[in-house]
């Protein structure tokens, strides 16, 4: 068989064999046999993922706070108090040390500032810029091009079989629509994150809908199975993650009738990637412990995938 | 020609011939001819549809609020607190005015009270059972008849012809989803509306959603123009209402660049449905008059619509 052959015969072609895509390739099998016990009409076909470290790598740092440090430099001119004020000095003096001092409620701070007080496609314009034009701190690369090349193919081989897929990410859900299509093919209307508030007003006779510095959701934990319910409306029967932050999206997932896929990714590459189970970014003890319990599906970047991003 | 290849040859038999029903047929060929100049890529063929007084009668009553009120006869015996507190008392004992007293405060209070505290599955087998024994009080059918024929082939015509058909109404998102599907070919995850607040939580080793009694959006106005952004991230093609509280959605839809199509539904047959356009359900005359002025579409209910019910 040529190589390009065994591709076309293999729909995971990034994927080492092994027991892990076994279970990927036995599921999807089973639940799309119309004559076998397992069987899901394709309206309930339903594969939910979590973004950060599971679609794309979010090391260093999330890409998207990434952004809103970019954003308050390229800001600053406009808000000379925020050479006095922290966390904004922290950011426009490099000083790692007050940043981390700053905690997550800085952080959030830095996001909502940032993304609000503009409309809705003035935000989509500016996303669009920075995509462009920043890079990875470490590998020198566009952000849109750390996505996980096995997790790309695994989106287009469960949407060849009839399935919906969604992201549900504790990210920026305007934010995530800027690259989702690009870059995995997941339309907007198939991103589910944390928002802003929004409002609709007329400016100079001109409908515009305005992003408010107010956090509306953060779609994180317990919230991702209940933001599934409000967006979605039906149980997913296949979810994929990377942290005890999508534990609870996992175990609803699991709790419905019938066969169900429940997948963590574990970033035990630390050539290719980066290897870690704790990071500012989140934890990966309590649902790796469950998962081992339950026989759920554990991937090892380092052993189950043959190749991580599309460039290496 | 036969009658049905007559109806085979147009997608729309429902509508008399004329101008309302010409705009209609008008839009979707040129958004579909891939040489015009108005052509529009399927992704982005988004449909948005109020629901009540749009796709089905929302006289004498919302059916969702006819779904409160029995359910509050149906909880009376474990709530004996009820037969002295209004608006619960109201509704015991039949009181109109009363009732009317309690105002749209009072009804919020009933739609909260009798949707909240139950899982949404619980919530779900709930509605479901309603939905097979309840009648429409003057009319004496299932509630799920109420829909209007024309609207139903109309968004069977937009889906044919590849466009995404979603619901954007001020009733409450699970209430329309459990008979959305059935009624209009809409599955759970394009129905937008209000909601109250989710909870997930684990009883008794079980993960389950929890219906809290606090609203988290009520979807009318401004707020659907903003709920179109956060559910489905782009703007529609074509917006379609019946009362002020469309009026938002549809002046956003008309502000995107391209060709447009904004119509609204005017209550204007007395014999077959309910002529009205100020209503305790509503007003239509802002939009009304709107409409008129940038020559949007305007449906007349008796001259535009060969059949209303299906059981006519």
């Amino acid at each position: 068989m040529t190589e390009s052959a065994a591709a076309q015969a293999d729909p995971l072609p990034s994927w080492n064999a092994g027991e892990v895509k076994q279970s990927i390739l036995a599921f999807v099998q089973a639940v799309t046999n119309q004559s076998g016990p397992d069987y899901v009409p394709p309206p309930a076909r339903i594969a939910v993922f979590d973004n950060d470290g599971t679609l794309w790598s979010e090391q260093p740092l999330y890409i998207q706070l990434a952004f809103a440090l970019d954003r308050v430099k390229a800001l600053a001119p406009q808000h000379p108090e925020w050479r006095t004020t922290q966390p904004f000095q922290a950011v426009l003096e490099n000083d790692q040390k007050a940043l981390g001092a700053a905690g997550v409620k800085g952080l959030i701070q830095l996001v909502v500032t940032t993304h609000a007080g503009m409309t809705t496609d003035e935000f989509e314009r500016i996303l669009e810029d920075w995509f462009a034009s920043a890079r990875h701190p470490r590998l020198n690369r566009p952000y849109t091009e750390m996505a996980f090349v096995p997790m790309v193919e695994l989106l287009g081989y469960l949407r060849g079989n009839g399935f919906k897929t969604y992201i549900v990410s504790g990210g920026g859900i305007e934010f995530m629509r800027g690259i989702a299509e690009q870059m995995y093919g997941i339309p907007p209307e198939q991103v589910i994150g944390s928002s802003g508030k929004l409002q609709y007003e007329v400016r100079n006779g001109v409908p515009v809908i305005v992003r408010l510095p107010e956090i509306e959701y953060f779609d994180d934990k317990e919230a991702k199975p209940a933001a599934i319910q409000k967006f979605i409306g039906r149980r997913p029967i296949a979810a994929f993650g990377n942290s005890d932050g999508d534990l609870q999206m996992l175990q609803w997932t699991a709790a419905g009738g019938g066969r169900r896929l429940m997948v963590f990714v574990d970033h035990t590459d630390g050539k290719r990637e980066v290897e870690y189970r704790v990071s500012p970014m989140g934890r990966f003890e309590v649902g790796l412990k469950e998962a081992r319990e339950r026989g759920w599906t554990v991937v090892s970047m380092k052993d189950d995938w043959r190749r991580i991003f599309a460039f290496e």
